[in-house]
């Protein structure tokens, strides 16, 4: 096997080479897995532009949603083993906190998550925009036949949205709306569908957006350039009742009063989104009124293994929300596109060579 | 308008006549329904074949699932309105008591449920195997315009699999196992499907009802003469991991165990179908050292909605329940088919004259 | 027994006047209870001060915490009966719709509560300021031995304390924040102590309301006029940890992103209490980064019966927030001296004549 | 330091030997711990007895209620630190397995728990009948000045009651059964009144029992070596109504379904106990319509944090649960009185010499 690997290296602000990296060697409780597809997510376009408010130092790897083969397994390793097509899991948590101890993982203080910049309790660690990673067997879940590793890829993304679904409480026969349909509002309304929702309403101020939102299965995709006006529109869509469920994935302050506006009561607002200043001014009087709640979504926990049976038995077909797929060599111009046209490009995805 | 309408009177034990009796005059908060289609429920056929233990007194008419077209409304009725497609909850509860103030209206003591026996706190109601039904317009739920009344008579049966995903807290990506695949239990897998559920096994003892369940969709139906060896099957079938939910609609003592075997720790078991004799010997010391919650299902409880919403979206498709359909006139011969047959026939529908 | 009862008539905004009402009858769901005690809420007194924007009416009877003796029975009515001692639950509800169905009975668009203003679905109706009320029986609930009817009278504002422990989650063990110490923060943190949280902490900005939270039993009563020096405060009492819970009931903008900084990850911030202007602005980045949930409180749902079975088993003493007694006779004075001194007052009473 | 230790070491059935052992040296995520107090559990007397049908090999150190002073930290451990006293929370568990990572440690298969038998997955491992023991330092929570190490042992008992009231859902206001009162009935008593439960009723067939039942506070003692007249008597406790909860820390089939009949429908009742047998009967019919749902407990998880702040914030005595304490050089007579006592002692402590 050769030593070094393709690694699309983030040198600066906006500057990505192509350099070659030593390939990186097991620990006894991880494997190595020649990946396959990595997808570009927001989080590494907003790095790559402004190293995240100086958080990450340059060099860097970006990339983390991942999928491969396992060739090799540290030695004490069972599961999975090489031959294996896996989908990662990100983040690696110290499995004794409060947190990790209760189930919520996603908010371990110590997590090092791959690509991400630094936190008080945590490193950055370089991600997935090379061709080999070493990453701890328990977060390398394994494909089953039908998944492609590029669906393996995808499973990240769907993994927000799910975890937008779980803690919305989705249930079967709910009408739901999302706002934003960029790829985390595409892969909530995947989650929703899975969970049985009846009919999901989708929001956007770009045409683009909403068509591609309608053409993956919309109920409706509603302009919300007029929040009021897209609010009517929902009630109207709802015979006047409201919607049970929303997931915010824009964090705009003008839309969420109207949202509420939109929602029954007693319903919940899931926000994923961030807004562009921090804030989020609510409608505090109808949220009482209305005994709304308003959950969030930081990342994600427990979701990959019921998202790939879900994927598996054909619930969701991922391979919709690809854009585009570039080969590992040309990293530079897709990230470089990705920056340009945030706004049209759903999901693009490297594929890494086939040795 | 006629004045009396075609009823099926059960008149003793195994016994049923075509009289004509009165049409019924909705209260102020009812509606006047004209029936189309009337499901035969199992209860049906137990209280004909045995009243019940006493608990019914002849003459009775039986049938609760039922759907049909509004022909009046009560003075205080806004809505179903005439010319309004309903299915048919057929529980009226108190609305004031402990249950029904906390959601749990299932349980109210003063439920007056369609054809169902004496109960302490309740006489017995004449069911819905005749033209007209009036009943209180809070239970009658619009059939969306893709929904036949065929099918809106099916959403009781559907309402209690749903009840019993619910109860199992049925989620999106596992893999579930329902014990006896009658109409309960089939209906149960359905439920389970529009829950998200990625594999359902179905359990029973009967070649044909296993067909009926692999025709349905089931990922696997397991012969269960053998319990145990129908436990191993499903331990193989989850790859030694065991199911995350059972729901037994059998109630045998037998099963329970290699159930509780063929589960994953901290699994649910759902207890849906009462035994022969009243108990069940359960596997107390597994379930501790695993950590199973045993559930149970008494009816249903806010199901028709979603169910509504559900089968509309195209999630479930309940005509494939029906075994036989016959005219009201024939309900005789329904009936003692269904004594006769109770076995093979997943479920027979009367359907009411067209005017 | 006479025909007419003193009843403290507003005529107009800031005008209270003793008139002669006719005693009501009540009908055959209904009790007749003479009351005992009536406190004054907040909501009576901003109505009093601006009708409500319009909404309520004059001449109009306000009141709706009270509890009494019943001293009729309607023809239908079981329990209570004459002689029984009653806590009453003020809002009427359908029974029948979506809410009243799945238990939250709180969001009926239809409620009539006892002298709450004008709703969409419902209009004004009298409330409790009188001797007698006629009410449905449902909704008296029989006080045990041991809670007098002053207590008894108490148990509505500890509802919505209750409703706020409950949307929390409150549990053992937990350290709470409660951010104001009025009557509704006073009654949160009994509620928080009956759900067995180790630690709670009262926040405001007035020296008395911090007494008053510390003389009942407040672990520490912080100053809250500089918010990020109270939110230092609650981060050290907690050892750097933060609050798991947090209940507000002040409705500040300031002080809500110093409330969620104070929190704990994955903490719920509970919203009670509305603002000056209707909006409140939260920190997005935190609370979606801390995984923050929102809950909000209107009114309460099936709160009574535990509410006062805990109040029995002596977990609360209620009288503690009684600030003054008035006699019927004095509700001018009364109503008068809770316009002026709003933020000193946690609880007036109005005591009823004895006949 | 001295380099041995006094260990009470089980060197066969029912025999304890005095020895002299390597004191242990903590491991880089470890703490030692100079133990001061040491319960004596059930299942010590079960192993020393019987060694577990031949999973437990001589010899063997039993024990694990534990609680005492830091005196060495390992090199990657921040906290707790020398001096501090900790109770110590006995099992060690993945951190990534399917349960650890749910936040269901206690069903993690690969636990490492003191003194406990053999599973397919872990080897047996040994006890705290010792001066010292290494523990991993995130399992090794710090006492408040309030509480002793004796209450700091105690914690592991209570643990398990909490545990029930967790699972059983325990809420203010409430009544709840208790059926055993040997120690786990006592604590699941103490953990229902932190939970705030309004009125506990304790069942036993020993006299003495029932007695300490009282003598700690429960609202009745009832009698149940006649099962039916027990039952009789907690729906007369109730006013007919039943009770909201049942703990059943004794397995016996006779007594399960009186006590399915003094439930409330939609009641718990949370199985903590093991039958002689294995086995339960329930009544199947019962459970169904009264929609009694059964929860099951296996040890606890994520209770040390709750139920040391609850014993710290005075709201349980834990002391008085200790019926003896015997010095660790006594342990030999301490483990035979056990033995022959079993139903008279509710908890008999070590405590540990002071060096």
């Amino acid at each position: 096997m050769k030593k070094t690997m393709l690694t699309a290296l983030m040198t600066g602000p906006r500057k990505i080479e192509l350099v070659e990296r030593d390939i990186p060697v097991p620990g006894p409780d991880q494997v190595l897995i020649r990946l396959e597809y990595v997808g570009i997510c927001g989080s590494d376009l907003h790095i790559l532009e402004k190293d995240w408010g100086g958080r990450v130092t340059a060099p860097h790897v970006l990339g983390h949603e991942c999928a491969g083969v396992v060739v090799e397994a540290g030695s004490r390793v069972g599961n999975p083993l090489p031959g294996d097509r896996v989908a990662v899991e990100p983040g690696r948590t110290c499995g004794k906190c409060e947190y990790c101890r209760t189930g919520r993982y996603n908010l371990c203080r110590e997590v090092k998550f791959l690509a991400a910049p630094n936190t008080p309790a945590s490193p950055q660690v370089d991600g997935a925009f090379c061709e080999y990673l070493a990453h701890d067997a328990d977060l390398c879940f394994k494909l089953p036949e039908r998944l492609s590793t590029l669906e393996g890829a995808l499973i990240e993304p769907l993994a927000v949205g799910f975890h937008a679904a779980n803690q919305g409480g989705a249930r079967p026969g709910q009408s739901a709306v999302v706002v934003g349909a960029g790829c985390i509002g595409l892969v909530s309304m995947m989650a929703l569908r899975i969970c049985g929702v009846a009919r999901v309403f989708v929001c956007d101020i770009m045409k683009n957006r909403l068509a591609k939102a309608a053409e993956l299965g919309a109920d409706a995709a509603v302009d919300s350039r007029d929040p009021a006006a897209a609010a009517d529109r929902l009630l109207e869509l709802t015979g006047g009742a409201g919607c049970d469920l929303a997931v915010d994935t824009a964090g705009i302050s003008a839309m969420a009063g109207e949202t509420v506006r939109a929602l029954k009561k007693g319903a919940n607002l899931v926000l994923v989104g961030y807004s562009p200043d921090g804030s989020l001014v609510i409608p505090l009087r109808e949220i009482i009124n209305k005994e709304i709640t308003l959950r969030s979504v930081f990342r994600y926990r427990n979701i990959y293994p019921m998202a790939i049976e879900s994927a598996a038995a054909g619930l969701v077909d991922l391979k919709r929300i690809v854009s585009n797929v570039y080969p590992l060599s040309e990293a530079p111009r897709a990230l470089a596109e990705g920056l340009e046209n945030k706004a049209s490009i759903v999901k693009s995805v490297l594929r890494m060579p086939v040795p």
